[in-house]
């Protein structure tokens, strides 16, 4: 079997694997406090254009989320987000764990609009009750969303102003961060999320690592105390070095962009081949996560296979299903994609 | 200016006043373990015909709200709720600050359906990640709902049997519980509440006493322990007998029904003055909460007397209007208001 | 029985419950936006020479702890206190559950010194392990503590000064301030209070009210928003004008001090009658609580008339108990105890 | 430098990573639902003699103590843990973030008896005010203790008899739990742990693993829904295979075990190294954690070649320090220290 349900079924991109070994026995500072980490972090802020900012190294996705959270948000405040948010829909209520109400905006492809956004800081600022609701405190976006789409330069702009206007703060969850730096259609760089965003993290877990989320904060207020946030959420890992050995290989000589880029090419690949028999998407996008709509027949040859993620029931006959691609398919195995699929629709 | 805006603008009925006048320098036990707060939860239990339950009184809904879901769910569960429930808007995200999710259903008139909770939950069961998503645990309603509409007999049976089906606690906010049971269309009794709610509230802020709401809990499990939830939240009021001493009154004698019936002959006047006028509500009720839809003009003429409560804005000229009766309601002002309306309009 | 062992036995007084009737069928607005609250807060800020402050009113003295420290603390801070402090010991953990940690200090007689608050910030700030410590973030104390005891002028002065040095905001527990006001050892007037605490409350529950705490916020920062943060935490009082009338009566024309000196001038009588006869005391204090030592046999006799709270077992045949005089104690009470204390001693 | 300070300066045992590489671009189910993770468990099953318990990785120590807390007790409980528990000193408050407040034993030597726990849950039952007090309902023991010394099999049978008797859960936190297992003084077995736990955990971070802690659950109310808890708390790795093989290899042909007996000889020598000068211990232990007391002139000349921690100060020219071996420390680091140790005493 071909495992493209999604983009952490492997280990991690070689060059780590060697700088880990190499690396292994080592003695440093835990927590975080070892020259890897300062490498590290110094190299991702020259790749935002940010020498102010903060980088810290979680390890997952969800406790990222639930760490910049807590520190960002006083008890009365909620975040809003995409109805479709991974914090509002995949994270098991670790938000609200946190004391927190995920404040839903409908979200179009994904996305969501610094209309919405002024719009429900609006309502909630001329409800005479709004001190019987929820606050807006952030604003929460994911670049690439969970449908693989992209913010434009512009649209990310104009929630950056947005939030200034009705003091939020503005949080990207880049746990696909890569693939949308490499995507063709992209014209927002780290500097720019640097530059427009009070927090955001690069995700490392989907793009080479092992395991691994950095978080850049731009934001002064937010930096105060972070690490004794990180730890209170469990989040601060011993071995911190093993965070910085692996972000250090990946901000070294443009590794992460390459292994993304890598992924997008393969991408646009299986893409070509849908649409060449013109497959409808169940949304367009230009990043690492493909959504064709395939009948049920098409969808069980396929299972015997390739796996491949279920992501919504379109009709009697026909289901959408996620295609990922990532630093670590390889060239032969979308071939064979490409190939199955040509011959079967 | 003669408030119709809501049910909580005036202090208690006089019989309350007159026992806490009558009892005020006796010497009692402290937070809830007096003869009064017996006596009132005897009371309770015989209108209920559930001797095997328990009571517990506390000051406010919120506070009663946050409580019972703090006592009932562990933290990956969330609550199922009308998306326009108190819960969900204007209790600025309590359940939530107690770690909890509101997982909202799309209500009609207010209410939720057991194919709704039905279906959440099977949905939520059969999703491949569900380990990632908040657990239903708990089905959150209100009688009458936040819109004056009243669940049936059998709307309400529905909802329990899908909630024994789905191993949730059915709870149910009783606010305004006494204008629900005074409605000429209910059909549920106090006892119906009992038997068919893990736990539910009978609401004494609104319906005559100074303040207070009374929880009865049926469910075995969900009593143990209540007490110390009560206090962790802030809820054990230290002069308990307070609360007693209220719902003894409100209790004896029929009180609680007989000023609620007060409220709703009064709420079917001005109803019966709308429809003579053919002026159409934003939803149609039979409780003390009435939702025309007047235009601006009559509007601005009738808020230099009355203040109304907006409800929501309908067309370029319109808007609809929350009148509240209540126990406190005067003859003389609903005739007032009835008159200036079929002068108005 | 003679209730004294707590203050918080009867109603409340008098003039209280008669304004509480005159008022009652007035229509006010709702969540204290009624004229009562504001005229109650100005004499509060009046009595305070704190015109820049804020006053809220809530219900009890748990729930006014729990809605000051989420308002006040991020989630890593911690708030130092007295190891024998209320909400340590006797708040089902509110604190914790609010997701802050109490920081013990070993109390003497009650009371933290300014010395102890700057030793645990100097621990935390040298400790190399601080970021996986929680940071103190508060100092809370009671006046009068827990034990009667009062901080002087002078303590409390450096108590402040120590939390500006270590930027800590203090708060006090004013649940029995009036008791602490009104005793002839007593030198920090409403005015130190407001001057040197970041806020405070004034306790209305056991010292004349039905129930009622003010509290007194003179740190800007914590002025934010702390509407919602009550409303979130379940105290706001629908019908908050029930806190205004009752504060308006307690402060105007001095009837909060006057209440206040007649429970100190009565419980100074028993404690003359003690004294008389050598007993000793658990713990020296000159406000509303009393700590005499008496044998078994002693505590037996008066058990039977009189119901006083234990305190502690002091050896084989002794324990300490609390007498507490109130607002509400009757002359003739107190005379007949210290007849009986004389006859028994 | 050579560092002795801690057991977690190094990456992982050399095996650990050779099967890292080995399957670092197999194609696995990701949450730790892989076959690695249902060998390692069965493994660890086997181990422990407990067919019947349920194993769950998890990253970090922290995060395993709030999940296990988080899942385990009602709001209103608490976790009684010695003073110097690591969950109440280290972990930022954790524990209270979840809502929960630590119930602290005075330790003796890092220890809690079974009498103390017998009796605290004495003192809150026969306390009247026991509503107003968080409610024990968990044992939070570290096996080593922070100290490095061991509960008996006697006293830890006890402990269970005292949680059994009192409606407690017993955990037991083994961070280091190979090191006690493998010391000369130990009487408790894998299998012991399982039959007299409810729940405990085997450290992976600190013998031998990059990191990771292996969760084993007898109880089985405790079972129900974990991992929605795990994933609520942010710590479900997304390619839990990671920990799956890391365990496997530990738990393959005895490797955990004999890296732990390695540090403990290590450990050992160096413990004898000191007792030949008479030099005196902070505590007495068997385990790999060593606390000498000595001199600051000692410690200025150690502190040129190694790194210690400082553990207390003992008098004005004397600390305790801690000396750590692991599964990583060499023996020439140990002759080498052994040596200067010699010398300089």
């Amino acid at each position: 079997m071909i495992y493209f349900n999604c983009d952490y079924n492997e280990g991690a991109h070689e060059k780590i694997m060697q700088q880990l070994l190499l690396t292994n026995m080592e003695q440093t500072a835990g927590y975080g406090c070892d020259e890897y980490c300062s490498r590290a972090k110094q190299l991702i802020l020259e790749e935002c254009k940010a020498p102010y900012a903060e980088v810290h190294f979680l390890t997952g996705g969800t406790q990222t989320n639930a760490t910049v959270i807590a520190a960002a948000l006083r008890p009365h405040m909620g975040v809003l987000a995409a109805d479709g948010a991974h914090i509002n829909v995949h994270e098991t209520g670790a938000v609200e764990a946190g004391g927190h109400k995920v404040l839903t905006l409908k979200a179009k492809e994904g996305k969501i609009s610094a209309k919405q956004v002024g719009n429900a800081c609006l309502a909630h600022i001329n409800d005479e009750a709004h001190e019987h609701m929820v606050r807006p405190g952030m604003v929460y976006i994911s670049q690439p969303t969970e449908l693989g789409t992209l913010y434009s330069l512009k649209e990310l702009t104009e929630l950056a102003e947005a939030c200034n206007k009705y003091h939020l703060l503005l949080y990207a969850d880049g746990a696909r961060l890569g693939y949308g730096l490499a995507s063709p259609e992209n014209d927002v760089t780290l500097a720019d999320m640097a530059r427009l965003c009070d927090v955001f993290y690069i995700g490392g877990t989907k793009v080479g690592a092992l395991f691994g989320e950095a978080v850049v904060i731009t934001n002064d207020t937010l930096k105060e105390d972070f690490r004794y946030i990180i730890k209170q959420q469990g989040a601060m890992l011993a071995k911190g070095r093993l965070l910085g050995i692996q972000f250090q290989t990946l901000f070294k000589d443009g590794l992460y962009m390459e292994i993304s880029r890598h992924a997008i090419a393969l991408a646009e690949k299986i893409r070509a081949a849908l649409r060449d028999k013109k497959i409808p998407f169940y949304v367009e996008n230009s990043t690492n996560q493909i959504f064709p709509i395939l009948s049920d027949k098409v969808l069980d040859i396929l299972g015997k296979d390739y796996v491949l993620e279920y992501q919504a029931r379109i009709d009697d006959t026909h289901s959408a299903v996620r295609i990922c691609t990532s630093w670590a398919t390889g060239e032969e195995a979308v071939e064979k994609l490409c190939h199955d699929l040509t011959d079967l629709l």
